[in-house]
């Protein structure tokens, strides 16, 4: 009863993100009340396996003591004041924890990943106009990238469905070949295609870097595009050929930073440094919005001068406040408390040795890095994705795939025991429809 | 000490917001511990009145029992879910609430007023797309208007000092004529220069609507270019031409909204009904980065189809976060338990009472709109407006100039010893070097 009048509530009142909403009033929507580690729970304690960790954010779980303490004791203290002329605890130790494990400093804050991304788009086209390159002034980016959705993001976004309608509020750009090994040709490795990719890059770069300011990517997984996944040597090699070219590399690790991979940041795979990191989603493990651009001191240093309008002046109200970054505090304790990229390593090879029993379905592309696992129903129909969604979340698994894709991105936590349920009811959906 | 351990750690390891860094470095910066009512206080105990309400965000003062009790009641429940699929209580209920308050509906979150302003930008040109007008896809906005830094926000935004570096990214705009009356003639009311300005922009929708989509405004008064005010017949005139036109009116009330004008939003002063409301700032009474756009039933039902693409498909990963909800939520429960602009009206009117005495000064343009106050010192040089500033901030008030314009928008809950103390210890500070 509860439950169906907040569906009803919900849907009149509330415009849904990422939803055609005369598609949702036909689907199911789960309003829910609580939470506890990887389940969520509706207003009759129906309980969802939360198997995508509510969009990447979560990492530790739901309710989690240890960052819900770091919150509550913040709030006895203060819960905000701006920090232009002001400044607090939280905000100086987050950045001086940020700077330690990303090797990048001056952390500068936003509340979404949509904003880091704007935020160091205009940083780097900055940088370069202090130090006498005004021409070097466009971004590039990956074919199927996923950046965020405000307009600057959206301008090195290139997944059709988000960009088409605002294409005359943007400018015009090419995106660059992606190494996503799912387009390799037959029998060519992933390493072959990526390094068949860099070659296009390099020609695009020598013909074009005198106007390229800086070449944004998510590091070996484009997430939105449906996990595409490629080979670390991309990334290398990618920055290889930035510093060649005097072109920045923004890393954006907003989906995946944060042990996803299967180490701290995904760059780190690459053994790069890049000259951007952008952070967001698990940085408060899945709490509070936040999100934090760090950089090199060289690209700090140009824009320390007298004159006010060589400073970089973006503001958001809400910048560096102390709620978010006190939950990130206590993300970054649970870290250091915790053996947690030792401890999913564990976690990840039991799930990738269970998810073989979906071999037995016609899919193809299984794919996994870290705590991600993607596989696409090539054959299915947009009808047929949806009733296996609806029948695994009727079963108590809260997935959503994303066209053919179905994937897994559960929090950090998840026991044997609900990985066997994640992996069979899974099962037992697909298995109902094709 | 310890205060200044933290400020050399902030200037090492935080890229202040709006903030020249190495100007900042010879400034003082504050760091706070902790805050209550109005008062701010560093390490040494010493106390600062937020006289600008951290940047404009805080109504009911610092360490607010109710607002943190919707917090910490919230915290034991759930506190994130993804807003799509799913749906929770506190976004439901403040759905419902800023519907009822604002005479428009359909909430869609985001965590900042940017992303605010770039939801409402990219709804307009899309519903007139899926109206068969891709032609309207312009959105025109008043010289010296702010409405934020991401690109798209920056597009609408006519502030040179933060749009200038970044012009090669943005489209090329023109802006509208400003109602501010401190542009009048000499001897021109404020309400015979608004009626002026209206002329200017009915020639400019006669020749251009049919490429407009909307007219983004800042009701009554542009906040950063320096609390620049209009008359209110302004708005009622520019809604009527939006309507004529077949223009879409973006009301931006993020800075004024939730009582700061004297009435819960400046458009109700004009009487009319926008297009689409943007909140953010007051919206969680200082708390926590959250902002909601709502709008017409008319424009929602353009995007309710069967087709996925005509849908409003834009998200952040914490839209609609339940803290956020709940601290907002808080908010509003403040506003109903309390007489919260009667209150406000008079303290206003002690305020403005009590600012006579700075008229033995050489100011100019002092002014008044609810809770908001202004005036410049226009023949003070930005060395004289930094000591001014200095010597408040060391006698325990703390202000933000804008150039030379000095400014109160204290929260709402200031009493009238401490107005008494805000007002003198601007005397004095200004006395002592003009």
């Amino acid at each position: 009863m509860k439950n169906q009048q907040f569906i009803d509530r919900s849907l009149k009142n509330l415009w849904h993100p990422c939803t055609q909403m005369k598609i949702q009033q036909a689907q199911s929507l789960i309003p829910i009340k609580r939470g506890e580690g990887v389940w969520l729970y509706d207003y009759n304690e129906k309980k969802y396996l939360d198997a995508i960790s509510s969009w990447w954010v979560n990492l530790f779980g739901h309710n989690q003591s240890e960052i819900k303490k770091y919150i509550t004791d913040q709030l006895d203290l203060i819960e905000h004041v701006m920090l232009a002329g002001l400044t607090h605890e939280p905000a100086i130790l987050l950045s001086e924890k940020l700077s330690s494990i990303t090797n990048l400093g001056h952390a500068f804050y936003g509340s979404d990943g949509s904003n880091a991304i704007e935020i160091a788009i205009k940083m780097s086209v900055h940088y370069w106009r202090n130090k006498g390159c005004p021409k070097k002034n466009k971004i590039i980016y990956l074919e199927n990238s996923y950046h965020g959705e405000t307009l600057g993001a959206l301008s090195v976004t290139d997944i059709k469905l988000f960009r088409k309608n605002y294409a005359s509020l943007i400018k015009k750009n090419n995106p660059i070949k992606t190494p996503d090994w799912r387009y390799a040709d037959k029998g060519e490795t992933s390493e072959s295609y990526a390094l068949r990719c860099i070659e296009d890059l390099e020609i695009y770069l020598q013909d074009n870097h005198q106007h390229i300011a800086a070449f944004i990517i998510e590091p070996l997984v484009q997430c939105a595009t449906g996990m595409g996944m490629y080979h670390a040597t991309y990334l290398a090699k990618a920055r290889a050929l930035c510093t060649k070219y005097q072109i920045h590399l923004i890393d954006d690790e907003i989906a995946v930073g944060f042990g996803r991979t299967g180490k701290m940041f995904a760059f780190e795979h690459a053994q790069i440094k890049p000259d951007f990191i952008c952070l967001s989603k698990g940085l408060t493990g899945g709490y509070l919005p936040l999100s934090s651009v760090l950089t090199t001191d060289d690209i700090y240093m140009a824009f320390y001068e007298d004159k006010i309008e060589k400073g970089f002046l973006h503001s958001h109200s809400y910048t560096g406040n102390p709620l978010a970054c006190s939950a990130a505090l206590g993300t970054l304790s649970y870290f250091e408390n915790h053996d947690v990229i030792n401890q999913n390593n564990k976690t990840s090879a039991y799930i990738s040795e269970r998810i073989k029993t979906l071999e037995t379905l016609p899919i193809s592309n299984l794919r996994n890095v870290g705590m991600i696992w993607a596989f696409e129903l090539e054959e299915a129909s947009k009808n047929t994705i949806k009733k296996i969604t609806m029948k695994a979340i009727k079963n108590g698994l809260f997935i959503r795939p994303i066209g053919n894709t179905i994937y897994f991105m559960p929090p950090y936590v998840i026991n044997h025991v609900d990985i066997d349920f994640m992996i069979d009811t899974t099962l037992e959906a697909i298995q109902s429809y094709v």
